[in-house]
């Protein structure tokens, strides 16, 4: 299929790589493209062509874009040489408001077509294609690009035909990551201060009901104090995922309190450690209000 | 060997069937005890002895407790009759205080000895010897006891050397499953109201990160909203474990908003849905608040 | 003094026919505004003059402006007609967000000037001349304004020379009515439960160590379930004040736990209520939530 | 009037002086009382005369008693020489659990009497006879004891005939003081790091709707950080005061999620602190938790 691929970062260039191995023609364009730079050379290698301008990338039959936040793809479709006109089906793989979801899907939907396609996995997992897909849209859009889809994730999900239903999918999936954090981050501190070591505990979480990722993966984060390089810094798991999805309950009226915990631990840790922490340090200001060090 | 089991109600006449099964020699004795009500001939007729009084079911080696709550333990041990000056190791596989765990670890300890052994399962795994068994005490206690739990469950956690220890273990493993629920409820509200079924959402959330039983147990419930009959009761799950942890988490000084939040939701759900509900319809009162029938 | 008056809404057109009144020489315009309405009749009947632009209100000393949001005071800044570059120096009266406060200082304190006056009242206080103002801004420009500020309130408060401190006490004095209401509410609700009406509660507070305008008026409201008509609507509340007091709390990183209550309850009034009732009605949503009709 | 007074630490003696120089002829009784300790002899000086028993001090009309907490209380009632089945009726100024007021008045309506009069003020107010007293009770009761709470307080507030009413009453208006120190805390927190100064915030307030000694007594001390030495300490504060009311609350399923916010600010302070901190102190954690030293 004749693509483009806007937005090079280490989850979008994975994509992009992916893409090409599965035998797509693919125009990238980044804001700050060279050619010369690594992921460009590389893609370029693997037989990607480069264009001037985000509304070139959209020449073909979908255009998937991969930013950083509603800032960056406002500028890609409603910016100068925006992909707004684009004959394109537009993909959206970035995390992004649902007001912002809702208005593409308005905007688009009667031109090219809108498709919101989240996905889970960090760049490990972009690289090896095994990245999870949570895609919205209308059915035809949706059987349109699920080729694509199956080229960068080891499976997709559908879950509605409002496009930013994926985008409140994710975002409630990172909401979920959070509050399992929060909560082993509690159920730690009080166990450690009444005598369990937290390691003595979480062996025991996962050795019975709590046998998933998330506690395997953040638990021993938590147990082994390894909050520094951060994985995911916390002032983005509070800016880009919780605050966006605390606007989408506030838009429908949705009382949230353990939201609102985690909120909360989140600035206090970027209060307390500075913003290069990974989010797991809710856990730092969870023993500090416990007077643990 | 030689022990007693106190307190025969669906969990306790399971576990001391598969002691008997495992061959120790396994004398009862509970409250409301009659030879001919079914558990207690059950386990006469596969080679049980009746005891006429607790102390008498604690002249083995071991005495095994298995009974409702704080006040039912203090009777067994305090109690005319009681255990308290038994030479037997007192194995208690109730949920109770951290306080009267630390009480009886004190005033048994220097007689024959004090364990805590609490269980994760139902009743269907008890019958099944597949419960999970956390387990606190001194070494030499654990070593004594250890077949027997053996004899109970598929795994046995040893989580410390006090044996409140392992009270906490099972009161922070509740709260676990509380926040799991809270989380889903909050998320499939928010998501609800925004387009996404709830159903869909479970499956994204059990497709990849969140793949253990918590969630698909639980989450199914909230899907299908089987709220009635009461697998565990909301007034169970809010004085027997919840507001247990909550003094826990009282008396060493550690904030828990996470914990205030479902005790919160379990009120509401009680005040709003009467007695006879389940612990999981704390998602009825998150569903309510957000404007939900 | 030569002035400009921007927004005639109840509290506006009141402030501006005080300015009249003290003698000063007052430009009218408003989004809406006709001659013959009966706001603007009314001042030009009293002695101002109507202009056709902000930009053309602004070209005496000072003007002022009273409009509903961000939006309404973006508009009359930076949109066409605007007084951005206007010599005069902006008192904004409006409820905003700290942001645009700061951004209103940066780009019009290097040309007329910028300060931020903001009122507590409700409009028959405004009517009466007995506001309360908080200002903020360079002493020079509190200075210049200080007659104009004296002419529609019964106290000036200065709080700071950056003027978003202003529009910053103005949300925290809102958020504390907001917490005053609700601990009330959480009192009544489980005094109630107790056997003790709410008014028997409210006269002890009132007669005790809550003898404050606050307690008496909403607590009275509280007592006779006077939430509707709105006095000031609970969408306003929570939009208008506690999200921009929330955002200022998440660009400064402070926890603050009772705002995420106020707002949770708010939000479940509106869900539960309508639209169209008072913030106050956070009552509602602490009662039912306690299973009381 | 012939009374008894059990109970002379610093309100207590307070209390009983006032009796005393009323005119009424006080029997008085304490724990640790020794006939030379100041309290006593000053006491005796003024006329009173001492018992040897709780019992003994309970041979007149009516028997006050102003003591610590639930045990105490049930020492006195129910224990040796205890005053249960005394003729006299017992007014019980402590403030005592829900729960035990309850208990009181089932155990002594059917002899001497029971009535809940609960007191706000500290020892100044005390000794100045300038206390508000909140009582609970039968008509009857309340009559026969009006004259003694007169001679005590400045004000006597009637809040139901069940006299844990006044208790509920008493818990409630100390949750409405945390509450109003909780929120003046993240007032001038967020206030604070937006470069407003506390003392310019609590000049504002207190100038307009918070106008009432809840705001300045504690207000003042947070502007000033005087959480040592403490007033009322903070272990105290949680222990006596907002633990009792949490059971209370949970005992009639009323969510109280503001209670439970300072519930764990005041464990926070502990932990950080020490025990020997002014309840106040709540402010130190919501300033820690934003960063602040």
């Amino acid at each position: 299929m004749k693509i483009g691929f806007v937005g090079l970062g280490r989850m979008g260039s994975a994509m992009a790589a992916n893409l090409v191995k599965a035998g797509h023609d693919v125009t990238i364009w980044s804001r700050s493209l060279d050619q010369s730079s690594p992921p460009a050379a590389s893609l370029v290698q693997a037989g990607a062509r480069v264009a001037a301008t985000p509304a070139e990338a959209a020449g073909g039959e979908v255009i998937m874009s991969s930013v950083s936040d509603d800032h960056a793809v406002e500028a890609i479709v409603y910016g100068e040489e925006g992909i707004l006109d684009a004959p394109a089906l537009h993909v959206s793989l970035s995390t992004i408001s649902i007001d912002l979801a809702d208005r593409l899907a308005r905007d688009q939907g009667s031109r090219g077509g809108y498709v919101s396609a989240c996905v889970f996995g960090r760049p490990a997992a972009a690289a090896a294609a095994k990245l999870f897909v949570v895609v919205a849209g209308g059915s035809n859009e949706l059987d349109r690009c699920e080729p694509l889809l199956q080229a960068i994730g080891q499976r997709v999900f559908r879950v509605g035909d409002r496009p930013s239903a994926a985008n409140l999918v994710k975002l409630s999936g990172n909401f979920m990551i959070m509050s399992a954090i929060e909560a082993m981050a509690e159920a730690m501190t009080v166990a450690e201060k009444g005598g369990v070591e937290r390691k003595a505990l979480l062996d025991v979480l996962t050795g019975t009901l709590f046998d998933a990722s998330v506690y395997h993966t953040y638990g021993e984060i938590l147990v082994e104090d390894r909050f520094k390089p951060a994985g995911f810094t916390a002032p983005l798991g509070l800016k880009e995922d919780m605050n966006l999805l605390d606007s989408a309950a506030a838009a429908n009226n949705v009382p949230m309190p353990l939201l609102g915990v985690v909120r909360d631990h989140l600035r206090s840790a970027i209060a307390q450690e500075g913003a290069d922490i990974d989010w797991t340090s809710v856990a730092l200001a969870v023993r500090r209000d416990a007077g643990l060090a």
